[in-house]
């Protein structure tokens, strides 16, 4: 049972008057609460061929690497979330560069989107959130240990884009295996 | 006054434990409501050098113009949103091409995002949310009746890669005036 955050009272799941789809809707009160996928924003810090990758030190995926990311807060640009979790996750401090890639996640109702970066100093360290972060280069990436597909995705197209000499901006769908 | 969806207790807004933001937490239940921005998807159906636009017929901004574009739904791919709102819309069919712009509205908690778009027939006509539908070129084109400043961005950048031969993909920030 689902209840509405304007009044309290019982919230049902149906198709309001003139919507195509299941919402959750206050009868008391006749808010609709829609919900909506989130955006989880990160970047590909880069210091000479090399990327800083974080091992989790939180689940989803406790131990395993990812870029550092995470969800984008109201209040907000997408540039600085980016900033503000790899500062957070990784204790970095990056100059932002361009959108890289763009991944819909449907199944898990996300959208991921990953910017390039330049790493401005050797002096980063692990936030609460990471158990060490690292500078690797492409085969030292840890490929079987990767959190998520999207950074597997990400890390795959940056290392191809870099050895072609050019990057381009990838935007892509993850779908369930 | 604020309740809890999950148990309906009055929720308080503070910052939890580890946390460095204020959220709606529930201490009945212990659930954190975390509220993160929306994405705003659309396209940019072109025919023959001109534009797709609609006209709104609802709020906000009713009676001016904008692309097709609305919230992405839970479930679907954020190419699946721009299809699904142009044809809400417009009643137009469209082949989706790239990104084109993607721009942070943070005073709104929104990120909008556009798709260069190819309009496969010109049997388009606008739905319930429209009042029109057209097809213009750029001197055509209603700018002191645009209904959104990132409609209005994302339109300029398109005509003059237009002009110059290459599209390119244009991320941006809009701040408050």
């Amino acid at each position: 049972m689902k209840f509405c955050s304007n009044c309290a009272a019982p919230v049902v799941k149906r198709v309001p008057p003139g919507d195509s789809l299941p919402r959750w809707v206050c009868d008391a009160c006749g808010e609709i609460h829609y919900q909506n996928p989130k955006l989880v924003v990160g970047a590909l810090p880069e210091w000479e061929g090399r990327l800083l990758l974080c091992r989790r030190a939180i689940e989803p995926r406790y131990g395993y690497w990812t870029l550092p990311a995470g969800f984008m807060e109201n209040d907000e640009t997408a540039g600085q979330a980016a900033l503000r979790e790899t500062l957070e996750e990784a204790g970095a401090r990056i100059e932002l560069l361009v959108p890289f890639s763009l991944i819909s996640v449907p199944y898990v109702n996300q959208v991921h989107l990953f910017y390039r970066a330049r790493l401005l100093d050797l002096e980063f360290n692990p936030g609460e959130e990471s158990l060490e972060v690292a500078l690797v280069e492409e085969a030292q990436v840890p490929w079987k240990d990767i959190a998520f597909r999207t950074v597997g995705l990400t890390l795959k197209h940056w290392f191809a884009d870099r050895k072609s000499g050019t990057y381009g901006f990838h935007a892509e769908d993850i779908l369930p295996r």
